[in-house]
């Protein structure tokens, strides 16, 4: 069995804990926060919730540890900090930090000989591995990556900042004909606003003004104003009811060419519907665990992502069913 | 440069000679034959056509030996034979002989010191890697495999053999209900008949009984008789206008669960839309030589399957250059 531990009790934290349930060769040894612990309730019975000050104590008794804090400020900290104690994994997606962050866990990692995974998940993870597969495949193409139809967090953020706005959810949808187009094979050249459409739905606090609230909204530079944007204004009753959760998912595309004068057309289509998008980043995130672990078993010490590890790493089946049943 | 020998030189071993020639990093250093050298013409200039027998005069001047035979009876001599000689790669493709495939290659490149990697391409291949892939991050659900539309070289060699046919093509079809209801996450239960159409474009000598031969066709066993089928008959210049491609694809699904109780769907789709099947079979063949070339260096011996290579392993870019632009 695998010893997981889990750093943060949010929607991610939370997900690892509901894979770690699923899994064959996982269990939970202790959830860290920085919170009080009383104060946190898991969904695991017996398993005990620690003050992150007291993590080292730890040491000898955790496999993995699973970092779930954020990418804007937990992470870029947490992830070459905790390096130093135990097997780290991190789900960092500000993607043009993706570098330094890997330079920085690598060195920490490789000095106390531990083994760290970075921007594992959906976008960055299993994204990622379907754009280098299919550039590796096809050299010669274009590569298309949508998102949606899903909740964009940060987006719902944005909305909610503004004067007179109770609360809101948007959504980031893909536009219907840019990935037909992209499907046939027509190797469009697509702006932002012809990729994506933005939908808002928004609770807006009594007398507020909903046009102001609406232009706010659809002016906002980088969120919005590059996008087609739809403004709803609901009852917070409606936003329970209809827009509690957090969808996502999206669409990796490799439109590409073979034959000697490149004269045939390949696509190939990664695509991901998920009802929960934090419960499906960290079942990502316990199969590279597994991978984790047996590297760090192996003697293999330092930085990886993705990309480094033979997919067979993720299985809990030998060698040889996978052969058998899965090739 | 990695330097390429190719045996067979069908439709594969011209598909890896299209794809080295599109690769940065890849040069082709011969082609061996079963035929008389002189009777085959090479897309590439000035590389030699030598007959199978003088192949062990290239022992020091070729990285990776592609066999390019067929699985029924080139494959399960030759990829355990050559393996002795060179770093060998092939596309064995009947599944259920993989795991003896697999104990006799691993054999002989253990006992030589080189490196094979079977089954490569796209099912078995991209396929299989979809499918651990998902099983390992869902470990809960429902697996689907597509194929189609395209063309069946077996079901098309079955049609040619009815008496009184000339000429005919095969086009495996998904049904789209099918498709459908995995995509929505039903989780059907599919008999083959529900899963595919087959559509067959028939040239009849002359004279031959017509409803003799859709009879033949529609009832043969294993190849049609459990399948809704459509037979066209059609004049020999329709055959060669319209069905001279050989396109293949298709769709891998899973479609499994997250959450405490499992209460959430998620569906992951994986699909390929090829207009030659065998020119993307073999840019996989060459990106997956790039792995083995890469592994014999590390001095990794032995049998390999896509499952044991490291994503990054098939690029010809450098780990820092992916994790910053792919990642």
């Amino acid at each position: 069995m695998m010893k997981v531990g889990i750093l943060g009790y949010g929607n991610l934290g939370k997900g690892v804990e509901c894979a770690i349930k699923h899994a064959p060769d996982a269990e939970l040894t202790a959830v860290f926060t920085r919170r009080d612990p009383a104060s946190v309730k898991l969904l695991t019975k017996g398993v005990p919730v620690v003050n992150v000050s007291e993590i080292e104590n730890y040491k000898d008794k955790i496999d993995v540890l699973m970092l779930c804090g954020g990418s804007a400020t937990d992470l870029p900290k947490q992830t070459p900090e905790y390096a130093k104690l135990y097997n780290v994994i991190d789900s960092f997606d500000t993607h043009a930090k993706i570098p330094e962050h890997y330079a920085a866990v690598d060195k920490a990692a490789k000095e106390s000989g531990h083994t760290a995974l970075i921007s594992c998940g959906w976008d960055p993870g299993m994204f990622s591995l379907n754009r280098l597969y299919a550039n590796c495949i096809l050299p010669e193409g274009n590569d298309y990556t949508f998102w949606g139809k899903g909740v964009s967090q940060g987006h719902s953020d944005a909305i909610r900042r503004i004067e007179g706005v109770k609360d809101g959810k948007q959504y980031t949808i893909p536009v219907p004909e840019a990935l037909e187009a992209v499907r046939n094979g027509e190797n469009p050249t697509l702006s932002t606003r012809q990729k994506h459409t933005r939908e808002c739905f928004v609770v807006a606090e009594e007398g507020a003004d909903k046009a102001k609230i609406e232009n706010e909204i659809k002016t906002m530079p980088n969120y919005f104003a590059d996008y087609d944007t739809t403004v709803h204004f609901i009852s917070e009753e409606e936003l329970i009811r209809d827009h509690s959760g957090i969808p996502h998912g999206g669409f990796v595309f490799r439109s590409g060419k073979t034959g000697w004068d490149n004269e045939y057309n390949n696509i190939i289509e990664y695509s991901l519907k998920l009802d929960s998008n934090p419960a499906f980043t960290s079942s990502v995130l316990l199969a590279y665990a597994r991978a984790v672990n047996r590297l760090h078993n192996e003697g293999v010490n330092g930085c990886k992502t993705v990309f480094d590890v033979a997919p067979a790493m993720l299985s809990p089946l030998s060698d040889d069913e996978i052969r058998a049943h899965m090739l």
